[in-house]
């Protein structure tokens, strides 16, 4: 069985290379558009300006073959698997990002911080449950 | 484009229904074992019991053409844009799940509390970063 994602929209951000990105959104990343597509606008009424969400995208970059990472990338660190780690590439290399909202502007969603490059796929919006520092 | 996802595992639940399973984890979600396939086992390396994990899962149940619902079913709440809701219903059915890890034992993973119903595949597992409490 597989199953097929469609895209709900693509991230802008001045972020055009992983070189530049930082590994976490607190880390400094930048703020950044949600382009949603028009067949999905209506799936963001009653999203406001201060919400905080959970933003899925697709890393389209990352290595899908990968089950096994040096953590952040340091050699001197012992390989670990990918599902111990927030490692871009795994199986289904679907990332996970905490946002919150700046701005509404018909179908687009103005976020910070984002580290996510520019033309990543937007897979899902989901609001924060309860209390949460989420990342 | 599109993007394919290959279940890297399938929740097993005494859940066997949607109407037997709670809204969310902390509603009374009971404890459910991840069964993953052998071909991802080695990214589970590191991963230990009571670890604090995100699980994604595909709402294969869903419905896809939904962008607005009832928030929790209730239809005297205005009806609200997907994406400001938890609704499994939604353009691309991902679940997100917070758990803890119980037991380890090969390559399956016996986590609490999880909503899913049994039969649902999983997308991918992800470490809690920081101090949360993310559902």
């Amino acid at each position: 069985m597989s199953y097929t994602i469609q895209p709900i929209g693509i991230v802008r951000s001045e972020l055009s290379s992983l070189e530049a990105a930082p590994r976490q959104g607190d880390e400094g990343a930048p703020e950044a558009w949600l382009d949603l597509t028009a067949q999905v606008a209506q799936g963001l009424a009653g999203v406001l300006p201060g919400d905080e969400l959970i933003v899925l995208t697709w890393f389209h970059l990352a290595r899908r073959d990968v089950l096994q990472v040096h953590p952040r990338g340091r050699l001197d660190a012992p390989l670990t698997g990918v599902f111990a780690t927030r490692s871009p590439d795994r199986p289904n290399p679907v990332g996970l990002h905490r946002v919150s909202v700046l701005e509404v502007s018909g179908q687009r969603l103005r976020v910070a911080p984002l580290e996510a490059v520019d033309g990543t796929p937007i897979v899902d919006i989901k609001p924060v449950l309860g209390p949460v520092e989420e990342r």
